[in-house]
């Protein structure tokens, strides 16, 4: 059996974000998984995500640390409260602030690699650290409070 | 005649970016303009561009500040210096730092505008504070940290 992705959970309402929705046929369709207490999203980029050639440009990593994110930050509630994903109510995380650093060109060939982890949940805020690596090394660092979604908004 | 906007004037080997490439045929293809002292870009979401439905997903705010704001770095230096846009040699900026902060979920049907000013110019970083509005409503923040790029980079 595969193992389901954070995003495989999102009630189908909310799972059409362009970044993570796993219903959304033209976005990139993120998908984050636990390995131990880093949550991990591999995403390959397509020829045309260039900002100078052969490099990633700016905003899709910003996309994906913001995604990986919030679906992180989801998968950490249900943890915090001993619940499986997929459990009633479903938790669901937007994003309140965002922060990269870019720290070197991101090459686009391979597979980028977004490793976050859970630096604090406070109420319905979660904050979560994350860095992208390409080729094995960090190209990128991040930082997302996401904030729990009311759960009638986009209903 | 036509006002050429800030991306015209990039050289053809730093006009293939995702966001602000007027030679990517895949991208968002953003034009920036002055009015005034702020640098003004206005973008119309494609209804894919969604986070949660009838609103605009974070990553393609993150994408035009990021980008807006390096063109408006560039033409900024331009300006700083008394040259024309388009004379040699070129500006071209790469982003550093970004950060965004959410106010609100942003409306996903209308033009989004996004308005920016240089908070600084400090050798060869620009510092570049943005707004996003939609329907006249400020829904995000930005600051982007701009690096003027190497002549040599990506060529």
């Amino acid at each position: 059996m595969t193992q389901k992705s954070f995003q495989d959970y999102y009630p189908e309402q909310t799972a059409l974000c362009y970044g993570c929705g796993r219903l959304n046929e033209h976005g990139l369709q993120i998908k984050s998984y636990w390995q131990g207490d880093e949550a991990v999203c591999v995403f390959q980029p397509h020829p045309y995500h260039t900002a100078i050639p052969g490099y990633v440009y700016g905003g899709l990593i910003a996309s994906l640390i913001d995604c990986h994110s919030t679906g992180t930050a989801a998968a950490a509630m249900y943890k915090a409260e001993g619940r499986e994903m997929g459990t009633e109510p479903a938790f669901r995380f937007v994003t309140g602030s965002l922060h990269v650093d870019f720290l070197r060109p991101t090459p686009l060939d391979d597979p980028l690699e977004v490793r976050a982890t859970v630096k604090e949940i406070k109420g319905r805020k979660v904050i979560v650290s994350c860095t992208l690596y390409a080729k094995g090394e960090a190209c990128a660092k991040g930082e997302v409070v996401a904030v729990q979604m009311p759960s009638n908004f986009g209903i």
